[in-house]
């Protein structure tokens, strides 16, 4: 339980103090914390000891903690009563080529006014993740710091392995599942509604991935000699590929749509409250003509409709030039997008038997799968996401939205299947971030506003009855 | 005229002075007049001049032609009466590489008997198309040492560009026409039936060729977050792809057929005395279902029959691993074998039109032709034809085929555009010669019995007026 002049004096001190706050992300985005580069490894370690260091600072009982690849770093701090959260962020970034096309040293964070009186954070992982989950950070300091506590048992969690593959976070989750257990998830790697609308992100897609190849004749023949008569590998694929989809946009694979429902009416009723501009989403990348399902508005069909996407073809012939060459062989890349109720075991039998139905019997397909992981949606009636959502509500004087995310979140799943928990997806950067791309940006307003919603949601949830043993 | 006692002695010489023959076949050999690559500029020149040499010696009135290219080569040896050929071979080969799948050294020829009691002639160009070439300056050279002339008048015309397009001969016989024009043109540069069977290549398709890139969203997109709602290249793609053929086989272009005549019965006739096995033709390619047209035997389908064929498709993320990217991009290329009666322009507007309705009108397409060149067939009337066939079937032992090649041979086209003559493919060559791949070889009964059919050939055409003033 927090008074609400403890609110106010702790949301003052962050206020306060925001460069101090703003230095401690320079510090961490300086070190160059590139985990799919081994050079990078000591800068890796490094980053994991800074987090490190800061928790033990603000009273957590913090440490690096060794994996096969880069190091965790776990911190507890479970002296206030229930509820009891672990936060998730990652230390690593990714790297940072095309360098030339950087306009400033990415591991030399600088500031940068913009005209509409916002100013940007540039550097590698400005944003994604070192911006966003200092904002947690920040926000917990600032309790400590007017209150000398915090208000909710807090564990936290940050890996650096997130953008190569998280490949030591299943086996870690394993082995510290009784350490990490908490009420749920707080994760801050997301993006916010739009520039003024906070969101929390409820509905994750799942993934069918799929690579096939069709090899016909047992080499690559002239289409003089053998044209018509010979069957082409191309041809196959097409006729296979443009068979997923009906013209109304829906996938044919038999049992495809078992299992799905229409969106939760109370969901529905808020997207459609939500400003969003569906000729600005396609103008945006150079389109005016929704594709797929034609029942569908193009928010359902992004985050709550499955999908199917072609990834990649190659066949025959492909450089400069021409060759009337009969291609013996095709690959093909194919991911389908799951929502709730969709079994992806079924869904890849489904595609694969599709497939072997396109291919003439003295043809023959080779799969590999590219993973298969279910949807996930947080429970609508969830107390977690009731109280966040109404501290993110008060801080940015908007309702906030509960968001679908088309794309997967694969350490949401592991979360859930290791540790059984539920995950909040609360985050504050911007469509136009750039993480990934040269010139990455946090705005100033979303780690300032970042570091004040997380001091409200500590607020909210110390309202909570937590469920934990902890 | 030629007399019966002059042939045989003819005969006789040629295959008393095989042995020599070989010998200059493998000097031949030995230059590598490799076009497509620079450094090999002098080894064509070289070629050029050994063959200018051969001809002279042979009392021909012969030079060695400079061009933007590699040299051509030119003989004239007009000293008897009417007809006269114009016989046309190519000096330059194909690459060698990759050069750790031959066995010998591409430019030192081998001789290596084999189980069946033929010999190969193993080099590169052995086969194509210096082996070729040599057997009608040989049949030359016998006519000349027996009987002191030619019994027609030859004219001989050797190019160094065959293998990289032939740029330098369009201008080429534009400038030269008036010198080079004769009755008919004489090509050694295909393939008999079978081991057994010789055959004049008598139809040749026509070939469309077009590349097109289809353009969707300005650039890849995140599949998570535009999937579904945003149109996919490679969907298109496949859509545009797969729909150039129906069920049966045919092509669904409209107009495609039109002007599309059944096989003159005598042809037909003839082609269903051939020896022909449908089964071995596709299991001899791993394969055992004929593709294409369900209503045409195989050999019509690949002679006789326009087709469509996918020669390669790119789009998307191909490389190893799986990337969920929504491909702005996707480029196909494909073409049609023509047959006698197909407009090639026509076609093209046809397929272009089709790809055009399968493009959103958001999306856009880009088309590159890559060359349009209409069928060509040769008079079944012609008496050289005739002539021909019977000089090949007397050597032969058995009815010369009528062939059709499914392949495009440009330079056929070229000649009749240019110089308005027809021209007499015949060719000693057997499927299995490994043309442009490692190890290339030529039978030494192809090389004995092409020798021994032109001197036959030349005997026969004695026998037939003239039409040229030449």
């Amino acid at each position: 339980m927090t008074s609400v002049s403890d609110l106010q004096a702790v949301l003052d001190y962050a206020d306060t103090h925001m460069e101090d706050s703003l230095a401690r992300l320079f510090e961490l985005v300086r070190i160059p914390s590139v985990s799919t580069v081994p050079a990078h490894a000591d800068d890796c370690r490094a980053a994991a000891q800074w987090l490190a260091d800061q928790l033990s600072d603000l009273g957590f009982d913090a440490s690096v903690r060794p994996t096969d690849g880069h190091p965790m770093v776990v911190g507890h701090q479970i002296d206030a009563t229930c509820p009891h959260i672990l936060f998730y962020g990652h230390y690593d970034v990714q790297p940072v080529d095309p360098l030339d096309l950087w306009e400033t040293d990415p591991f030399e964070p600088t500031l940068q006014p913009q005209p509409d009186g916002d100013t940007h954070i540039v550097g590698r992982g400005a944003s994604d993740d070192k911006g966003q989950l200092l904002t947690f950070i920040e926000a917990c300091r600032a309790w400590k710091a007017v209150t000398g506590r915090l208000p909710i048992r807090v564990s936290m969690l940050f890996e650096g392995e997130e953008e190569s593959g998280s490949q030591s976070l299943g086996l870690f989750l394993e082995k510290t599942a009784e350490e990490l257990r908490a009420d749920v998830m707080m994760v801050c790697d997301t993006d916010m509604w739009d520039r003024e609308t906070p969101a929390i992100t409820t509905m994750l897609r799942g993934l069918v991935g799929e690579e096939f190849t069709i090899t016909c004749a047992d080499r690559d023949l002239h289409s003089g000699m053998f044209g018509n008569a010979a069957r082409n590998a191309l041809q196959v694929a097409s006729e296979a590929l443009s068979s997923l989809r009906r013209s109304d946009g829906s996938v044919t694979l038999p049992g495809f749509y078992d299992g799905v429902e229409d969106l939760a009416p109370e969901i529905k009723a808020q997207w459609q409250r939500l400003p969003f501009d569906q000729g600005a989403f396609l103008s945006d990348i150079g389109l005016h003509i929704p594709a797929g399902e034609t029942a569908y508005s193009i928010m359902e069909q992004v985050w709550a409709r499955p999908s199917c996407e072609i990834h990649g073809v190659i066949g025959g012939y492909t450089e400069e030039g021409f060759k009337t060459v009969i291609p013996a062989k095709a690959t093909s890349k194919v991911s389908f997008r799951l929502v709730a109720g969709q079994d992806p075991a079924r869904i890849r039998d489904a595609f694969r038997a599709h497939i072997r139905s396109h291919v003439p019997e003295d043809c023959s397909v080779a799969f590999t799968s590219h993973g298969a992981s279910p949807a996930l949606s947080l429970p609508l009636d969830s107390p977690y996401l009731a109280a966040t959502r109404n501290a993110l509500s008060r801080e940015w004087g908007r309702e906030t939205a509960l968001a679908g995310t088309g794309g997967s979140i694969p350490i949401v799943g592991e979360f859930k299947r290791k540790l059984g928990m539920d995950t909040l997806l609360v985050g504050f950067a911007r469509f136009d971030n750039r993480i990934h791309s040269p010139n990455e940006k946090y705005d100033l307003s979303s780690f300032e506003g970042g570091i004040r919603s997380f001091v409200r949601v500590l607020a909210a949830l110390s309202e909570l009855e937590g469920n934990s043993a902890a």
